[in-house]
């Protein structure tokens, strides 16, 4: 543990008093996230309360040259969260503040930590609500700083399509405001976009403004069950390639319906299959519905099974969400290692097939799960973290399935992040243009106090 | 005009013969675009034709210290094309192949050139179509670099949404690519929502990826009178409250279509007028009419007037596409001054009204139109560009309706881009953001040699 300069020691006794822990637990608990990264603990932990605490403690940090590290919600799942130099992990959990709700403008802006379950708790009784979907409860501020997306992108889009604006603390502890309330603008550089993705590498966020949607007149959804993985991908490409709108379509494979079951208390049908859901007016979702069911029968799917009531749905999303620790569950002690990538949707079957045979003789649970509407799927491995050669096995196997990806024109992370995970990868994905990244990185944060060791190689 | 280094005219003999020019009329019509800003013009005008060819004459113009700006189609309305230090003017409308189109990923990728309509006179035969489409037959590099929208936005998105990725020219001649083929990534930072908007200041796209749609199953378009601009508006805030997918809805005031109608010749009636355009399937647009017809009739709005065959549909919006050129030839040799804002859409009728206002005494032809279902409209006047008290007139009023705009949350310009008639807005509306773009310009442009004097004060 390095020693915190005095100013930050005082800065406790002073303005933070019963917020800033040094304790053993509460740094251990902020220097990792919900995946197999070894942890890296922080040495100290703040909770802020403002923008402007934020703001006081990177100034702080900023004038001693000690690392700083955003939390939110500690879902991440590419290292995200380590303290690979040490430094203060913000806690921003009680920045829980929803400021303002527009149902004119079908907008809102909310404070970092507030979690989307929250947020949409809150807008229930609205008729609204915001769709972006990752699974875990996370932070609005971590989703926009991770770029993620989820269940729902391939409707709705993915943060990078539902962030009007930011309030970011920069390196220097400075205050900006970036984006808008305007649906569209030409007005100067799109600092909003630069920093949603970011991870916390350029500055923090403390303040998201997000579009909201109206609740659907109609809700609906549905289950299909295929004799092969690659009969429910085909089926599911051509959804999209018909521009059919669904809300949500994922692929569990008979691995993780097995681990959903057991995990879950559920009786799903032990095949690969496709969930569906299907927003709009009854005449819409209707029509929807009979496009799809025709397109299942094609590819040989079978079984449509129901979920209208609310609760059968929630039942069935949550379901999916815990898919993570269902696999994880498998195993007593084991950690999740979850990598995902997303590819052109043309080469989304052979993509998978290929992840397959990678997982084929693979020694630990595995499942594939996805979105893959977008074209986005995700490896669940259930690991020792003590045990090497396993991780070295499952790293083999990440790596051959990433480059498969990149080599298809496709990404190394459809949703995740780079965090420390993916760092490798960066240079065989974006070339070049990765020492664009550095420039950018290397004029807002010359010192590098902003979460070191994430996103760029180097 | 400054002289050229020698370098630079060398290559004219050697590598750009025929296509490189000092013609005091070829560099006068890439000095300009198409509105009242005064013309600028650049010391040489060359035509490229390859990537590698932008990378070259870049390379050349860096090591001179000569700036370098990109032309497209000229069709850009803030001056942005204006060559206030005068260098080279690297005219892009040769490179116009349209390298690849994938029907099943719904993406291709063509050169900057490429004009929106080639693309889609390209596109028909396999069904599919880009929707972006700001009127003017703009080159989609330039659309990208202005981060263009236009009519069909408010269902589509803009060139933010629809650019997947992008090759660029850095400043230093070096060529990256950025984004991907993928739907979604988080794998590092948004370079390509970076210069998307960025108007050329921070290097030159050489080919964008684009995504495409499916043409609709169904397309329905329909016109409908009332007897204010604030019932039009009002119909058209409920439609965009209730989440109606309309295509297009665009507000034309009653001296817009007495403007129209003497320039294209048409015999619409004149009153205040919403412009739908429905896309969907059959029942999906029966369902959309049914509803919006609802919302118009609440409103006050009568005769409905429907343009559902292809040639009466095309003759609509082409000539809502002549809306400038039809406010500008209300007058002999005047030019035009399009300034456009975009507000939230509960901002949009306070917003309209205080904008009629500012017209009222107005002594030049003035028309309002816009994309209101984003909030965003635009108003064209009809100038005597040697007339400075005019002038002062209107830049008076579009400064008063600008700051209206940002008063209310909204923005100096939805789609026109900065150039350098909005700079003076810049940070009125960013605030202390604008200090961050500019450290991002020096970190990627730091000799300034990319379109200097626009976008950034100072």
């Amino acid at each position: 543990m390095t020693a915190l300069p005095a100013s930050l020691s005082q800065t406790r006794s002073a303005r933070f008093l019963d917020r800033y822990s040094i304790a053993q637990a509460m740094r251990e608990q902020h220097g990792r996230g919900e995946s197999h990264h070894t942890t890296a603990i922080p040495d100290a932990v703040i909770f802020a309360e403002t923008t402007e605490e934020v703001s006081e403690i990177v100034r702080l940090c900023a004038e001693n040259g000690v690392p700083v590290i955003a939390f939110g919600a500690g879902t991440s799942l590419e290292g995200h969260l380590t303290a690979v130099r040490g430094g203060v992990s913000i806690d921003l959990s009680r920045m829980s503040n929803i400021k303002r709700i527009s149902a004119e403008d079908l907008d809102c802006t909310v404070e970092a930590g507030v979690t989307r379950e929250q947020l949409n708790t809150h807008l229930r009784d609205m008729g609204l609500f915001f769709p972006i979907d990752p699974g875990a409860n996370a932070s609005l501020g971590g989703m926009a700083a991770t770029r993620a997306s989820g269940t729902n992108a391939v409707r709705y889009g993915t943060m990078r399509e539902n962030v009007l604006g930011l309030t970011l603390v920069l390196p220097t502890g400075q205050i900006i405001r970036t984006g808008g309330r305007a649906r569209k603008s030409s007005a100067g550089y799109d600092l909003t976009r630069l920093f949603v993705g970011s991870e916390g590498t350029l500055g923090i966020i403390t303040e998201v403004t997000l579009r909201l949607y109206g609740i659907p007149e109609t809700i609906s959804a549905a289950l299909c069950s295929f004799q092969s993985v690659e009969q429910a991908v085909a089926a599911a490409i051509q959804v999209v390639q018909l521009g059919i709108p669904v809300a949500r379509m994922e692929l569990m494979d008979r691995g993780l319906i097995q681990a959903i079951n057991s995990y879950s208390n559920m009786t799903l049908k032990i095949e690969d299959t496709l969930a569906f859901e299907f927003h709009g007016s009854p005449a819409g979702v209707q029509e929807q519905v009979e496009m799809v069911a025709a397109l299942v029968e094609e590819n040989g799917g079978r079984d449509f099974e129901w979920a209208n009531a609310p609760e059968d749905r929630n039942r069935l999303w949550k379901a999916r969400h815990n898919a993570f620790y269902a696999v994880v569950s498998q195993r007593e002690n084991a950690k999740g290692w979850s990598s995902d990538v997303c590819v052109p949707v043309s080469q989304l079957s052979g993509c998978i097939l290929r992840t397959r045979e990678l997982l084929a003789g693979c020694s630990v649970p595995a499942a594939i799960l996805g979105h893959v509407g977008d074209g986005n799927y995700h490896v669940v491995f259930a690991v020792d973290p003590a045990n090497h050669a396993e991780l070295d096995e499952v790293a083999a196997i990440n790596k051959a399935m990433v480059r498969y990806a990149i080599s298809v024109g496709g990404t190394s992370t459809g949703e995740h992040g780079v965090g420390t995970g993916k760092i490798a990868y960066l240079r065989e994905e974006h070339g070049d243009a990765v020492d664009l990244m550095v420039a950018i990185k290397n004029a807002i944060d010359p010192t590098g106090i902003m979460n070191p060791g994430k996103v760029l190689p180097g």
